[in-house]
């Protein structure tokens, strides 16, 4: 029960294995609770919310599909455990976590106006947007409710992080936007808008269990700093596979975010770095910026793969990159100062280890 | 304490005086608690929130918009004085409700495409749908964590009524909506809808200042049958404005709710009511409902005066206006069984009598 020697994740090949069956268990154990909360929904919402979920397809028929890595879900069991709890007690957490997170998604695609999610038509596309709306707003309301009828203290605790945590999810929707109209974006807002869209939520979910489970906010606060720099490092890794990541893997289009013109961190960050190379990619990306969605879609392969090769040479592959692995790093320090089982740390461990190595 | 005689609206003149003085001070005390909140939400957020409560105008600038009649404020604030505690007690909740009031106000003018409220542009339609969606949900948020960080169970209690009314609230509007798209809707469906729009909240307005103050959950559930009753009864007052009310007065065109082929309570009641007039109106409503939005808009006063005279002629303006007086009675009894101060019950029947007889 002694803190872990320091380790980074060179040091190890990934337990994929420990956490395959980890993410499975959190599958296992959350969906039934988060079916049943889903079903309260009045139709047709509760079909809507089915089909974003993936359990159904557009018809109604019923489906089989992605529902995402549910590193959430899992976090917020394993988090119990961190405690000294069941993993049970992670449950209604683990529950509520998905709910937001998804109330996000339903509500970020259509400000976005993204029309794919996980390989399917988003909700706006198929349902309207007031069917993607309504139901945005029912699952954060369900959230609540699965927590507060827990009728504790604790379940108390709990909501009131993840109602910060959803603001902190705001906040960052509202910069991502915001940025999207910005001729400059520096790597400080980059980090602070990925740490409210990505760190915010992975936080509250490394916590909550923890929370139900009767730990003290100190305990609480120090989960909380594992979850927020592992969301860092999930969110460096996207982005680096949102431009570099192998489309077989993905499912997205090759040089996806270069395509939707983000200014995700290697884009940053290679802008910041100055030099030759920085400067033709802000020429060219300013030019970009100036092009209608229709004149900039009709780029060939190459233009885009000059783009790449720009923010390459210009360092923001792999400043990104290095960013990833020192998150990870401050991820699992995070943890020495939380007295749990060494099992559970391992986890924790061979999590991050998974966020920073997949490739999809 | 004992519980009043029973009183009806028409043994009394509606003290005037009492109610303003009782919306005054909601407002009054509320207000700077809500500022307070909304100024916590990062740019530009807070100053889309601030126009959409008239605090600014669409460029900026101070204003003094109307906020509306602040009758849930005015509600939360009695509610606690019904509890035996201070008016100041019920300061939290009444904010929460406002906020969560407002988050619906902002989600539902953007599905329904209203481009005015309050006498000034929509949010979405000033902002831009996105902006509607985000400081919709981040009010939301904010109710939670107001009430919350009391760190109380009573507030732990209070928020898990407010999620659940906060539900219903959504319930209601994806019943207006699929109503919209139906051909036949009942005077059951009707209320139930209103119910949920109009009534949840209002009882949770009512009940949520009891709560913050330590009352039993019987007592709170007697609190929130008032509200939902009021609710009911304000509803179908609106319903009758909405037709027949004084454009002077509502701030709306004449025959406003016919202009939208609302389903209020006065046509559906028309509809049950059956006989020539009914049948006539159900003829005429089934032609308006195949017609375009243009083609429906370039009525004449005369034809939606038509079918004004065929909904009175068929009932439904009585019945609603009979509806009206019965949910205000309703509302009044269920205050019986609670003990409460003379002074504090008086002042629910004022607000009740108020929202019976106002005129806009």
């Amino acid at each position: 029960m002694t803190p872990a020697t320091p380790r980074t994740l060179t040091d190890t090949a990934v337990d994929t294995a420990s956490v395959i069956e980890l993410l499975e268990r959190g599958r296992t154990l959350a969906t039934p609770m988060l079916r049943a909360a889903v079903a309260r929904l009045a139709p047709p919402m509760d079909s809507v919310a089915a089909y974003h979920f993936g359990w159904i397809d557009a018809q109604g028929n019923p489906a089989r599909g992605d529902g995402g890595k549910a590193v959430r879900p899992a976090l917020a069991l394993l988090s119990a455990e961190a405690a000294g709890a069941e993993p049970a007690t992670g449950v209604p957490g683990a529950v509520a976590v998905e709910l937001v997170h998804n109330f996000s998604l339903l509500h970020d695609d259509l400000m976005d106006g993204d029309e794919q999610r996980r390989h399917r038509d988003t909700v706006w596309k198929v349902h309207g947007p007031a069917q993607a709306i309504l139901v945005g707003d029912a699952l954060f309301a369900l959230a609540g409710e699965v927590l507060l009828e827990l009728g504790t203290a604790e379940a108390a605790r709990a909501t009131r992080r993840l109602t910060l945590a959803t603001r902190k999810l705001i906040d960052g929707q509202a910069q991502d936007i915001s940025y999207e109209h910005r001729e400059k974006v520096t790597v400080a807002e980059c980090l602070e808008m990925e740490g409210n869209k990505t760190g915010a939520l992975l936080a509250c979910a490394t916590s909550i269990g923890a929370v139900l489970g009767g730990a003290d906010e100190a305990t609480a606060d120090a989960l909380e700093a594992y979850g927020h720099h592992l969301g860092l490092a999930f969110q460096a890794v996207d982005d680096l596979l949102g431009i570099w990541g192998d489309p077989s893997a993905t499912g997205k289009l090759p040089w996806s975010d270069l395509r939707q013109r983000k200014k995700s961190l290697p884009v940053v960050a290679a802008l910041a770095g100055g030099g030759p190379a920085a400067e033709r990619l802000g020429e060219l990306l300013a030019a970009d910026a100036a092009k209608s969605q229709r004149e900039f879609e009709d780029f060939s392969e190459e233009e885009f793969a000059t783009r790449a090769g720009l923010i390459e040479e210009a360092g923001g592959r792999e400043w990104t990159s290095q960013e990833a692995r020192r998150r990870h790093a401050t991820a699992l320090a995070a943890l020495d100062g939380v007295d749990m089982p060494d099992r559970v740390r391992e986890q924790f461990a061979a999590l991050a280890d998974f966020v920073v190595v997949r490739e999809g």
